[in-house]
């Protein structure tokens, strides 16, 4: 298949947005897709450093992200975006603006993600080290209507990587 | 062919690397290769809103040009960049970074360029309305060993075209 996507991860910070979306992009790669995942740390680091965690500016990044991910579907590449993007308008803009938009929720509650504490963040973020933290002082709104929802509390990574494919398979994607 | 590569135009504003880039993007595309242009202006628009023309905003710029060139053309791109990119220091780090990098270097002569003067942004920079502008009142540094050179007050745009893929040819990026 030479048919590009926009594979849209949202999710808190420790919901499982990057562990999946890498074994999601080995299986695609495994049936001969093209594949790039645009994490959220590293399209910070390429194409948003100085971006503050302002709501302003993280509309901004998501755009850009947007605009990247698309330049790559609209090749044959599935863009698989792995951001927080906790703000339901803007993930919608990109919706509307983009061919071949699914959006994955990945779903875990704050506390589940907490306890994770994976990167170490939400402790730093409950004691004020870190401000406009997701989850903590700053909103995450969940998606209304998501083509995909894994709840990372609930099923295995494999489990929500066969998830996401079968997803795929079922939407026309993937033959 | 898949083969991707960065296509990297560099020149004075009013060279033509708009112009050449677009005609070379169709020649391209007629033979079955993909081919996305990241143009100085779109690019600014969509991922560098905000920036100055101060060195170092240039060079920012410039790096996420690369990036997102790099994105795309291990994916099977050919990514043609049409940015002025006047810093030969940041044009060898692109180089370095990333496989397949062929600079284009679309030689015109100040005179002619100001003459020409396609989007009057060379009489706002001689008025002092616009600041930073290359070549007014900011360098630009041509490339030592460009792989590709345009000489369009010498040459006509089916001449320059015709060198480029010629030249693409002869480096072994197209059969």
């Amino acid at each position: 298949m030479e048919k590009g996507l926009i594979l849209w991860f949202t999710g808190l910070s420790g919901a499982g947005k990057t562990t999946i979306s890498k074994v999601v992009a080995e299986k695609l790669k495994q049936r001969g897709q093209k594949v790039e995942i645009l994490d959220g740390d590293i399209v910070r680091e390429n194409l948003s450093k100085g971006l503050t965690f302002s709501k302003e500016d993280r509309d901004i990044n998501i755009r850009r992200i947007g605009f990247v991910a698309h330049l790559l579907s609209r090749n044959g590449v599935v863009a698989i975006t792995a951001a927080i993007s906790p703000y339901k308008a803007i993930r919608n803009e990109i919706r509307e603006m983009y061919d071949n938009f699914i959006e994955v929720y990945i779903n875990a509650p704050l506390e589940v993600c907490e306890q994770r504490d994976v990167k170490g963040l939400y402790a730093k973020a409950r004691s004020g080290e870190i401000k406009n933290f997701t989850g903590i002082d700053d909103p995450y709104e969940p998606p209304d209507n998501p083509e995909i929802t894994c709840c990372t509390d609930q099923e295995s990574l494999d489990e929500s990587v066969a998830h996401v494919i079968s997803s795929l398979e079922k939407y026309g994607y993937l033959t």
